[in-house]
């Protein structure tokens, strides 16, 4: 068949809104309609020619929502019609680290996502004869797309497209990493470091879960405001306070914060959120994902005195398993994912999305089609 | 009352065994009849003058079991007879870290603690009227020594002093690392940097848990017996493999180790210890003691990939509620003390203890009274 895409041809260059040829899906595999999709960091670290594994050409796109059009031979799980998020962290359930129970990060099809094809070592999409990359397993920019089954959430059918596609990604990274990583408990103290989009979203997953003090920490003042907007208690501007940070915010919760986590992928930050844990039991996560070869430094001093170090991807959460139980958390008003998809805009805008993103004006763009 | 002790006089001198004088219990106190000391590497890193905050004249000394002499008003929970190990972690029940049911750093005395001070900002013991030190909040070096209530663990009468002495640190540090600190499960791979005292502490933890495979990496080919002897499944030498030992370790685990503890010191073997654990869940423990200003580091992508880092003191335990147990534990045979107690001696001989240790020739020795 043929679907509308937005290719990214080579690094650095705009998206192109072309025809591709998708071929249907074989075993164990599901044709997809996308309805919406986000526009993530991600992405545009790939675009960007950032990542030193990126392959081109390829369709991007990894944060997105749809329709199940067709099922190939040997899926159980879905029928045509369901509705569905794509999985760029997949739970097959069946390999090693499904079965540990102790992470999500499913190893079934890892080898030949990472080279932008099909578990079976091949492509489904095509451009003039030429095959095109799939992207994280996904490929959300595109109308259609083929998805092994074991990376489909099927979701509730009366969730709109247009703001659950963000659960794909950015929601689901920060609220999972306070319910699932950190796994915070009432009454807990805070600290979240970065309050872009992953760090709203911490937030306010630290509010649903009846966190006490949550501080936010940004060089920006202006995002005060939408901090505020989603539970955040307390802000610091590390410019604007007299002397050292972690000091700071070590005497503002009482002793250290119970959780700290940072969103900003700055390896220096990422110390200060460590430092600024409790003795004793505070736990440090990082979600931020660090430049190449950048690497994080303390005293070991610090964890022997009882702070824990650890990162959470995709916020610890199993796709299948813990995505539909988030659009039912957003579509029971415990969280809340409207006010940050800041823009809305058709396929043929999505450079727009990037240009949004780069100039720091959107928490989310979503294109829908 | 006079007592015998070995006193510190200052840094880099040997031991002086001489009369000291020794106030009895104030209120909460405890006038305990030390019957064994383990010599244990921190006291000679005090007396070696690499510990900056290390205070001088001191009765050094943290690792003993005794008997109860005498209380002081105020104290319910020990009387006259009763056999006790002394806790240089004590637990209050009382503060907000044991209150906290996350870690055993109880913080109730550890400010007067840290200064050689008994609770009340005194001394008990002096010399020629002149004060003298205590140490962690110990002072085992000599036959009499006070101590807070929330500092002693009573034990059963019917064991050894001068094998359960080990109990009040090197044996706890290591057992209590696995049962408390990193909770390993029954066929989980580990493996142990380093197989000094701490370490074969650790693999015995291993052992009595459960452990599948149980990993020694150390130096010295010497140790592999050592290792064999308490449990350890597979010995790796680093100098006697071709490649990164991170590589061979990873091979070695089946994919990483589920636990890997550091019982070193050295900062570059923490990072091999991490980074030789298993994606997606592998914890790795320090329990080294690091020198002063050296830094762990590594990349934040393998915390993210879903590797913890986190460090134990004084194996986690809550002194007067898990150092009893692990009595229990060598009483019953699910761990063993008696073979790495190499030497026995008075405490005349005391300075031979710190020369053994440094020669490397001890795993521990005992002083008894």
């Amino acid at each position: 068949m043929k679907t509308r895409a937005a290719v990214a041809f080579e690094a650095k260059k705009p998206l192109e809104i072309v025809e591709v040829d998708l071929e249907g899906p074989k075993f164990g595999e599901v044709l997809v309609e996308i309805k919406a999709t986000g526009i993530c960091h991600t992405d545009a670290y790939t675009l960007d020619g950032l990542d030193s594994e990126g392959l081109f050409p390829s369709i991007l796109g990894h944060e997105g929502a749809g329709v199940v059009v067709e099922v190939g031979p040997g899926v159980v799980s879905l029928k045509p019609g369901d509705h569905v998020i794509p999985l760029y962290t997949p739970e097959c359930r069946q390999c090693k680290s499904c079965l540990s129970r102790k992470t999500n990060l499913c190893t079934a099809i890892r080898a030949t996502q990472g080279k932008g094809l099909m578990p079976d070592g091949t492509s489904r999409f095509s451009y003039k004869g030429q095959a095109i990359h799939h992207y994280m397993g996904c490929s959300t920019f595109a109308n259609h797309t083929v998805m092994p089954e074991i990376a489909l959430a099927k979701i509730r059918t009366d969730a709109p497209f247009d703001k659950v596609c963000y659960i794909g990604c950015g929601v689901t990274t920060g609220v999972g990493a306070v319910t699932n990583t950190a796994q915070v408990e009432p009454g807990a103290n805070a600290v979240v470091f970065g309050l872009g989009g992953i760090g709203l979203n911490v937030i306010q997953g630290l509010k649903m879960v009846g966190a006490d003090k949550i501080v936010g920490v940004d060089i920006n003042d202006d995002k005060a405001e939408w901090g505020k907007r989603f539970g955040m208690t307390h802000f610091v501007n590390p410019k604007k306070i007299d002397g050292d940070i972690v000091a700071h915010l070590v005497e503002l919760t009482g002793g250290g914060a119970d959780y700290t986590f940072d969103c900003t992928g700055n390896v220096e930050v990422m110390r200060q959120a460590l430092e600024a844990c409790h003795r004793g039991w505070g736990e440090s996560i990082i979600i931020g994902v660090a430049p190449s070869g950048a690497e994080i430094k303390t005293r070991p001093f610090q964890l022997v005195t009882g702070r824990v170090w650890k990162g959470s991807a995709f916020g610890g959460a199993r796709g299948r398993t813990d995505v539909p139980k988030i659009v039912d958390w957003y579509m029971d008003g415990k969280i809340e994912i409207d006010p940050m998809i800041t823009h809305i805009l058709p396929l043929e805008k999505i450079n727009d999305a990037f240009d949004l993103m780069h100039r720091g004006e959107s928490i989310r763009s979503v294109v829908v089609f």
